[in-house]
């Protein structure tokens, strides 16, 4: 049996102050790096054994990944790094705050950039200093292909060609493959495993630090999926996740 | 200009407990990673911007390397692991009290093990718990190049090809790159880079945690090679690892 585990990185300190964060590199709280240790713990105690890992070029995906590789005493693993895991870009309102944005745009432009399936918040300036044609670790980006904003189908198709390319043929070479990234880019691959709609999708919200089973027939063919854990604390930090995407 | 940083790992538990290490894999005391996120704050002060970096398959060495990266924010830096720069393996006195191994078999005998260029260890039981065999990470070493004891020449042997195939081949592609490992390994790319008798290299101590740098010009020839930091700290520490090999 093939399996799939996805992880949502553990909250960042601005989940915390309610900021649009997108490809903004923010650190972990010290809640999150305790999330991530717990899922790795679980991960354990369960018997999971990755033999791959997957995260983005963000801090609080590799830093999520490292806590879950330190709990699970597997920090021999080897680790790829990709720009097309990362977070959905929030273009020109990286780095406001929900609150005023909503005040300056209107509740209902905001809920577009947020929550619809194909509208892009402004976008950044190639020179804005949030670009990441400024930051070098994105140098082997083309300028054409640069977000400089995006809605959610913009990031899933600029993480499918590492999905499909990549992570997915690694199943060929092994049993068991764990991916840490971020809510908007992990519904992509959800979207896809599942058959979603775009509403179904938007409409999905992952929890963080908990890990998500995907269990696979030898033909790659999707049997089983869930939640690892206590099912009812899982519904409650969904219903979290939920709210503070309506939270102002 | 090429660079080339090495760092050897932080202290670990059993540095502590002067107990054999080898190929166990120990953590790191909280010492150890405070001093390997001062050695990461250091190299982002004076400017090193490494691209590509390499660390063995255990924990002191890769948690030694997530510290350095966390400190100079470059946690998106790609990383390859390596079992061929994991340590020397101390074969089947891996896990005795230094002390009471002298007790056993003389003193002579232990500073032959430890301090010869080419003297083995007695070797591990290829089905010993203690045994790479027994451990999954290691599976894709064949059962005639497992390492049961090694010499220090044994462990430059087998880390060579690493060395010569994959790293530095790697400058092709990157100015700077950063190797985390352990002593004995790392006196091999020592030796190697440095033209080194077996007499001087098993005499030269690494300090923990103390990034070495190694700066070549575009053929690749060494021009210059320091430890980084403050000169009259660094000799200290050098003199501590020089002292806790005679401790016993």
């Amino acid at each position: 049996m093939k399996k799939l585990i996805l992880v949502r990185h553990g909250e960042s300190e601005w989940n915390k102050l309610n900021l649009f964060t997108g490809w903004t590199d923010v650190d972990l709280t010290e809640f999150g790096r305790q999330e991530a240790y717990e899922a790795g713990k679980l991960l354990k105690k369960e018997g999971y054994k990755p033999e791959m890992c997957y995260t983005s070029y963000l801090k609080r995906a590799v830093r999520t990944l490292n806590q879950v590789l330190e709990a699970m005493d597997m920090d021999y693993l080897p680790v790829e790094k990709s720009w097309r895991l990362n977070e959905k870009s929030y273009g020109a309102i990286q780095g406001l705050n929900k609150a005023d944005t909503a005040k300056k745009y209107g509740d209902d432009q905001v809920l577009l950039w947020r929550r619809s399936f194909d509208v892009q918040p402004p976008a950044l300036d190639l020179h804005d200093e949030r670009s990441p044609r400024m930051d070098p670790r994105y140098k082997e980006i083309p300028d054409n292909e640069i977000p400089l904003t995006e809605s959610l189908k913009d990031t899933i198709a600029r993480l499918m060609p590492y999905y499909k390319g990549v992570i997915l043929p690694s199943f060929k070479e092994y049993d068991t493959v764990l991916v840490v990234a971020h809510g908007n880019s992990l519904r992509g691959i959800v979207k896809e495993l599942r058959g979603m709609t775009n509403e179904e999708i938007i409409k999905f919200n992952i929890p963080t630090a908990v890990p998500y089973i995907f269990e696979f027939n030898d033909h790659m063919e999707l049997e089983k999926e869930f939640f690892l854990g206590d099912q009812e604390e899982i519904r409650k930090k969904m219903e979290s996740v939920a709210n503070q995407a309506k939270k102002k």
